[in-house]
């Protein structure tokens, strides 16, 4: 059974269950996957808490991650890049394995793939989050201006409040300027973009790691029904 | 924190969470509602055990009720009209209230509802659950010929392996024959009925259970919400 350590915000939960359902082959509702969601809105703000004086999120991630463990869920996902600063300590807390979103994400890129372009928070930016994972890779990273991250920022605030029109537009600006600097790659690293960017046809470039989630997740709750079946 | 008694199907759970979430007055992630949902895909299907010789689906709903309660869920929801049908049963399990569906449909038709068309599961509409409620209030509903009830069904189990656009086009033809019969108000009594509409403009009289459910349960949330930090 699959664990969700959600509600960071809680529309990206609700994105990453929707494709969580998309990618699982289903005839009626008992082929789906059975999960546990724990849409944990209370936990602290992740970018405040890494690049400014904002309360650690990590208390509260550890109590959402030991009440899944109560629920006896077999995996755990965890879908927000941001909280993944937090990544080794929650593992180190439990036997269940987290998937990893970045780690999802890189094995999703084509080989030869050089750079990529990341649109993100400034926590999971400051944080080197994805150039970490990247470099062991030997994928480069770029990012938006000082002033275009400011203006990400900003978009993920106006999701989380629900101004999706004018959050899409920003992100639309801020993908197409990453697409000009020639990247292999665009990755909308941060969940609430790929809500926004839904319904918009932008470049084949673009990578969802909400959707890399998922389907690695959907990989291996079906290859555990199978070997349970068998 | 609300407790989603889920999985019937899915999708319909993910659509109830989206409905919980759009209703919510909330700037950042830490206004929205906090949630357990367990998506109980295991639990055996309720038009089955209605009308015909399938599995109960009793002791799976009971199940995940008492994981919700070790979850310390104040209020549950459980967004699948035909689950109702053990709705006495499983309230008599747990001290924690269980939100009705169709008491929160019949608080919102206007006064003066005389006659609902109801479009359901052949097990709500055999078992008699929006009969029951609606009779103690006066209102008569009326349902599809024996063919549409058929057709209706053709349309959940589409919906269920995942073909919208089939579904939509039966249950838009469905829609359109409880209203040209003149009743008051026309419901989506299957959760799956909402996500496959959600899109079309039929007619004002349409009511969305999933919607009408999502709103008490906000405006139950958030009065206890208020009520723990005065």
């Amino acid at each position: 059974m699959l664990g969700v350590l959600g509600g960071m915000g809680p529309a990206a939960t609700i994105d990453f269950m929707a494709k969580i359902v998309r990618n699982t082959p289903a005839e009626r509702d008992q082929d789906h996957i059975p999960m546990v969601v724990r849409v944990a809105t209370d936990i602290p703000d992740r970018t405040a808490a890494i690049v400014g004086d904002g309360e650690s999120p990590l208390p509260a991630l550890r109590k959402a991650l030991h009440d899944l463990e109560s629920a006896r869920v077999s995996v755990i996902a965890l879908p927000c890049n941001t909280a993944h600063f937090w990544y080794d300590e929650l593992q180190a807390q439990t036997a269940i394995p987290i998937l990893h979103i970045i780690e999802a994400v890189a094995d999703t890129l084509p080989a030869g793939t050089e750079s990529v372009g990341v649109l993100a928070t400034s926590g999971t930016v400051n944080a080197g989050i994805y150039q970490k994972t990247m470099a062991k890779r030997g994928i480069r990273c770029g990012f938006p201006s000082a002033e275009g991250q400011q203006d990400v920022m900003l978009a993920v605030q106006l999701m989380k409040a629900g101004d999706l029109g004018s959050a899409r537009m920003i992100f639309m600006r801020r993908t197409e300027e990453l697409y000009q600097a020639g990247h292999d790659a665009i990755i909308m690293a941060c969940t609430e973009i790929p809500i926004a960017l839904a319904d918009v046809a932008l470049t084949p470039k673009l990578i969802d790691p909400t959707e890399a989630l998922a389907k690695v997740a959907v990989r291996i709750c079906l290859a555990e029904r199978a070997a349970s079946s068998r």
